[in-house]
């Protein structure tokens, strides 16, 4: 029964919402499900989601920024992601391996075959079952992440929501390739639209893909 | 004249004390020196070393913490031993990519192959022109290291101080077999006598291995 869903996008595109909403209706179908994050889900990953997403942090060069997510995903993986899948649950997680290809590889424009090398490294070759990318244009996904920021008293911009325009572009156009290069596991979800249409569309793209208990 | 020397050896073989005396020593003929060390030395490196070093993470893995230490590396030679070393000066510091080697490869017995490619990825190429192993036996270090903790109220052990006799004993293994691999690089220093003795053999092994000003 187990099986690993990962949560892929850009900044804004409603993913963290849709994750919710779709652990809800798996637990009340009755299924044992796990829901975790990344960078982060464990707490020697939550310190270093700290330093990683710090806006203060901007001397990080992009090398530091890709070992801090390898070393986060090692201890998240060992810690979380692998004895939950080891129990027979469904895993949620929200951003994994593609998530450092985009970011890192598109965005940053690292050199592939390392972030691939430290992917490997840190999963120790666990990989999602099925990958829902919620896709929806750059400024539609900014700017919500802006409202967000603009409705929560003492919040503030994180490092990546600093990043130039032509930085998201680039990550949601690396997410989009690798859809098509991974077509049997990525489901491209429309995130463009309300909150109800998307769950919806996750929920009937998923319970097909679940294996049978 | 840029020079970079760094500082190796097992927990209390010496090594921090006599690296302040040889920068003493350089500076007071007039030589220009930046003391740094490992993990650590700039403020997003340091953020690192916190999670590397408190006991309360017995849950890390071997490869979460080598990874950690890459990226503390890969930040701090970007920050502060390249921008010095490019400013023509002595760079002497406490544990580097030996440190690696010898901890995690022969202390924890990860893959040496991985360990190499990691040092080469966070230090981009920077290397020791010279590395003084301060060498003593493990009951002697760790001795040293026990009554310093005692000595501190309010000080506590990390999480090296409470690995095994052998995990150590493998460390100081490692450190002497990569000496031997590498003798252009590397001088064995006896940390075994006095303060003063041991300085007064640095002092008489590295003047002469100075690039002439």
């Amino acid at each position: 029964m187990a099986c690993f869903i990962t949560f892929e996008g850009i900044e804004g595109c409603g993913k963290t919402t849709q994750l919710r909403l779709l652990a809800d209706n798996l637990r009340s179908g009755g299924l044992q499900v796990t829901v975790t994050r990344e960078p982060g889900g464990c707490p020697i990953a939550d310190r270093v989601r700290e330093i990683l997403l710090d806006a203060a942090n901007s001397a990080m060069t992009p090398m530091t920024e890709l070992l801090l997510y390898a070393a986060a995903r090692s201890q998240h993986v060992a810690e979380v992601v692998a004895p939950a899948l080891a129990a027979g649950e469904i895993v949620l997680c929200d951003r994994f391996t593609d998530a450092t290809i985009a970011y890192q590889g598109y965005g940053r424009e690292l050199d592939r075959g390392v972030i691939a090398e430290l992917n490997r490294l840190a999963t120790g070759g666990v990989r999602p079952d099925l990958t829902l990318l919620v896709d929806c244009p750059v400024e539609i996904g900014l700017g919500r992440a802006m409202a967000r920021i603009n409705n929560s008293p003492g919040a503030r911009e994180e490092r990546f929501e600093l990043e130039s325009l032509q930085f998201h572009q680039r990550v949601r156009q690396g997410y989009l390739a690798l859809a098509e290069q991974e077509p049997g596991r990525f489901i491209v979800i429309n995130g463009a639209g309300s909150v109800e249409a998307t769950a919806a569309a996750i929920v009937a793209a998923v319970l097909p893909r679940l294996p049978k208990g």
